[in-house]
């Protein structure tokens, strides 16, 4: 991994995820350029220490002398270093998994393409979105299609989280998402529009054909975009929009993705992600859940859990795990373990509740 | 880990979940009964197979010589076993997590009991639900007193998925299940009811005092009940209602809770897990959503992501992490990686966007 | 209408549904035991003051001598007069429209029924529920068999105003329902928890055979119950809960019914009375709304306006026509009305984007 | 009322909605061009056939002779005779409530507007929308200042129903609206955007300053547009969408309004009538329901009922009378009415529930 240090919000997501599965482990890194803290990172993250590196180049020349050195680098760092990292790697012989945008210009973008062609190895982008069941769902749908020609597709992105002038309040996420130097050229557009867009090609299959953009700087001071609808048509006539915006008061993270063909119309939100509602031109109207026996093989190879388990039932259980990895440690867990006093109380429930119905005799005590 | 050999649905959960954090490994395991089936799960699970052991004595005597030996098992074995299993890694000093029900009596866990308190070591039941973000601040909330005195609690448990006999049509799941000898005295009861009753207490700090239980047997053929409605009285005066079934034909996993107090109600749905409704007794309505800033501390610390990122988000992560493992390994992922192609489409987008933004000449090609 | 005074609640209710077809009109009432009152009401609902009784005796007899008299009486007083008044209506060869509860005790219902029998008249209660086009697609469905053998029935009707002792506040809803002098044996399950038994047999089109009430009386000082759940047998051999309360602090008006057979389930709540959810067997979720093509000819009969139109449209309209009646008497009604200025301005905006999109030459002023 | 003849839509959802609070009475009429289909109308309608005119210069004449001639006159015809129709009745001295659009043209409606000047009569454009008491909840926030500054205003209004060329299919509804004769420029943007443009101003309180307009015509042989984005920019500076389509395939009458200040955002859809949501800026979020004691004053004038009571409430119990009215006539009601029978069921269940739960002695038959 390179970037990911310590208060890194993305970096402990991207190594959960790589790990989930138990095929991939974080081995080495490069953390941070500051060497300590690159090495303080490691040991937070239970790797050799001497494998976190004070550098990706470092990491890069070091990881190869080695036998078990690292397969794939996680690039996790500003968007201005994406395209240097993503070269060296590639250049050494080692797959990418990295952060968007791939690079800060279009011009590096069709560099990195070419020297992806070369390297042979493989270079993903992390448009995480594109991760969940149910849009693998929709797209195989659309693939096939059961929605008929598609005429409209309507991408929407809405957070608030901007609405005041943080970056002005020591918000660092904030700082760097609003400063040219750091972000490039787009603000709101660059940070979360270009998700939309992916998702808007990425379900559809269409190609976006032309666009007609308007950019808005909402909060005083701003000079990137804080807000942008970008009205689009795509390559085979369908019209469109995608707009995202980060002054959208009081708005999470809603992503939302609707497209409708000849045949019916799809309907995904990123605020209930397991689910997917189709509205056929019969007037049906249909909801299909994660885990459905009837789901497209795509979305079946998305999905770890059985129908009516929320995506986040791992997380929860982890959370569980955490509560009693920190009583082992001494350390009070905020909530208190389910444990053997509970485990007495639920079986006192069952054989009253069994024994009392057999009974047929109305109140029992617990 | 106990139990979870190929094929299992609850292993490979247990697996994801207590390494979600990184700072629990799997590294041994009595998977199955069979030492060859032991050993090939140990494989898949990328263990040192010499750790897969073909039973759990074996496990605990073994791992007891090492310097590096377990501290932590999970017990994910059928319900009549988690009884001599917890009792025998307690005895070897190992801390247990086991699959609920604690044990297949009520008297082996008020046994269990005894020996919990003798080992010193922690006893955990994964009560998954307990894990879930808003239902820890539901929990804080009702502690707080922010309900004022509770009066009404009711918990329901929907599934469907026995609405047929499928236990005679070779579904595993439903055959141990239905079945008295491996499942118990209580079928939906003891499958799921359990967990309804563990969260009303978990959740409203009371204690059930007495019920009123009414089972039945819906699908012919049923031995155990696989529907249950329990009129329950807890010790504070409060009344409740704890429902399950199996029968509800169509129902996923719908689990809610709702309690009333004299200043207001909470409701909680599984089909929405990072919701959190609560209607005043002003007449005001409230949603919270995982990740706020305004939560209570201990769903704070049950939080890994922040507002508008469903919990499943690291899973959809992972997802795309798999697809490139695949793609490495020369295996076809079901969805295409998103790329550099995607990755120069996006810079395209950004920069006609920003630039055409800033002409205001209309429409552009991308 | 005997009954719906000044200040009354449902006697405007009664008066604009009974009203709403244009076939049937008031004509006549006796609304107020005080004749002066009765004559206001009478001259507030823009009647014949003449046909203003003091008391529906002396309406019944009046009206009977004239060729245009009543045809229909509306009952809409307190719930120990019904049984009177029904029986002299009947008498006087008079239909009845009777509000809930029929009667104050079983002993009158069962010798209404035989008066009803007699009269030759048409006699209906008016349990509004029953006339959502949602409930009768549900009943439909049932009927048919769509579902299957029904196994188990779910209705829940749950309220929170009377969370707090209100009857001892001037609240004169309150105060009636929760004496026994005026309101009979039942508190909550005489108020709402009747719509919920009526509900669940008219949907289901099975009898309840056998009942297990549990009552409650929360709130100090209450002498009838305020929450009550009653498990219930059906003849059918499905089970059930028939669950109510007015303790439920925060809830509105919150009634549910669902019900499950061996091929589906249904779910319909009055929170969002145009929409009609179906699980089915097979795991697919169907959602019908109110005015869709598909729809059984009994929902169809029951709808007033094209799908995608809230039963509430009409409200929203009249409260134009509402608005407009202000302005021409002088009243200046709350919301300004949409006038010419308005149309001037809609016509301006169509103008602009036809031609400006026609000529595709990007921002004009409106 | 002029037009609502036979067979139309919109005639008798005026004529409901007009007579609902009993202050207004349809007297009069020039219901179709064709006498005796306008006496036939009027004979259905149940008022004078003296006064069911041939047209409405006719009606304007001869009711201004009567001593109770009408006071007010509702215009439901095609939008091209709005306009002469409204200029006569003003000149007539009678108050108009007009279906929009006003007039066909711009030119028009600035030259009705001097006609209402001058006569001194009230003119009322019929955007039904803007009766909903929630929406009229969301102006008052608005103009109160519980938002702050308008910063951006989403307006969508989503149909399905010309996805397909039903035009060419004998649906007369769709003939007209996509004939430029008779529809005028506009087809989806002047059937339903302008409800979406009235819409934003009325709730926002802003002007619409500027637009850019994309237009399209998806369904091949169309002439008119099908659907339509606008951007907008309003007068305060606030950026906005306008987004109309009747080709969005499944899409019922999906008509919602988003605004967001810089202290929060509002969200109101077609679908939920009686909710508005309120995301505030803190991260808090709010659901306001129709009927709550909190509300503005403008929506409680709005407002016919309490709490939790959907607005079709009145609509349902309407329904109830009408199957009275059916069975008085003899006619079978689709579905059976709620009678005597099932007073007695419901009397029998009340008694059996208190009286056996003050027994505590289980079961009971009912």
């Amino acid at each position: 991994m390179v970037g990911g240090g310590i208060g890194s919000f993305i970096g402990p997501v991207h190594r959960r995820a790589a790990e989930l599965d138990g095929n991939i482990r974080l081995v080495a890194g490069a953390f941070s350029r500051d060497p300590a803290a690159s090495r303080q990172a490691g040991e937070a993250y239970g790797i050799d220490v001497d494998r976190a590196y004070p550098d990706y180049e470092t990491m890069l020349r070091e990881e190869a002398k080695r036998t078990d050195g690292i397969d794939l680098v996680t690039i996790v760092t500003p968007n201005d270093t994406h395209f240097a990292i993503a070269c060296a790697a590639l250049g050494a012989g080692v797959h990418v998994m990295s952060d968007k945008p791939a690079t800060a210009t279009l011009a590096q973008a069709l560099e990195l393409s070419k020297v992806v062609k070369r390297s042979g190895r493989h270079y993903a982008l992390s448009y995480s979105y594109t991760g969940y069941a149910m849009l693998r769902e929709a797209r195989s749908m659309v693939a096939a299609g059961a929605l008929g020609t598609l005429r409209k597709i309507v991408v929407e992105y809405y957070q608030g989280w901007l609405a005041d002038p943080v970056e002005t309040r020591n918000n660092r996420q904030a700082a760097w998402r609003t400063d040219p130097a750091r972000a490039g050229i787009g603000g709101c557009i660059g940070d979360i529009g270009v998700h939309a867009f992916n998702l808007a090609e990425f379900v559809s299959g269409e190609r976006v054909a032309q666009i007609n953009p308007e950019l808005q700087r909402i909060v005083p001071g701003r000079i990137l975009d804080d807000d942008a609808t970008i009205l689009a048509r795509f390559a085979n006539g369908a019209t469109g929009i995608i707009a995202c915006s980060q002054i959208a008061t009081g708005e999470r993270n809603n992503l939302r993705i609707r497209l409708w063909g000849d045949k019916g119309g799809l309907d995904w939100s990123h605020e209930r992600p397991d689910l997917l509602t189709i509205n056929w031109g019969s007037g049906k109207s249909e909801q299909r859940h994660a885990g459905w026996a009837g789901l497209t093989a795509d979305a079946h190879a998305a999905t770890r859990l059985p129908g009516g388990h929320p995506e986040g039932f791992i997380e929860a259980l982890a959370n569980i795990y955490s509560d009693l990895r920190m009583a082992i440690l001494h350390e009070a867990p905020a909530t208190p373990l389910q444990g053997i006093e509970e485990g007495v109380r639920s079986m006192s429930f069952l054989e009253q509740a069994v024994t009392g119905a057999a009974d047929n005799d109305g109140w029992r005590r617990l």
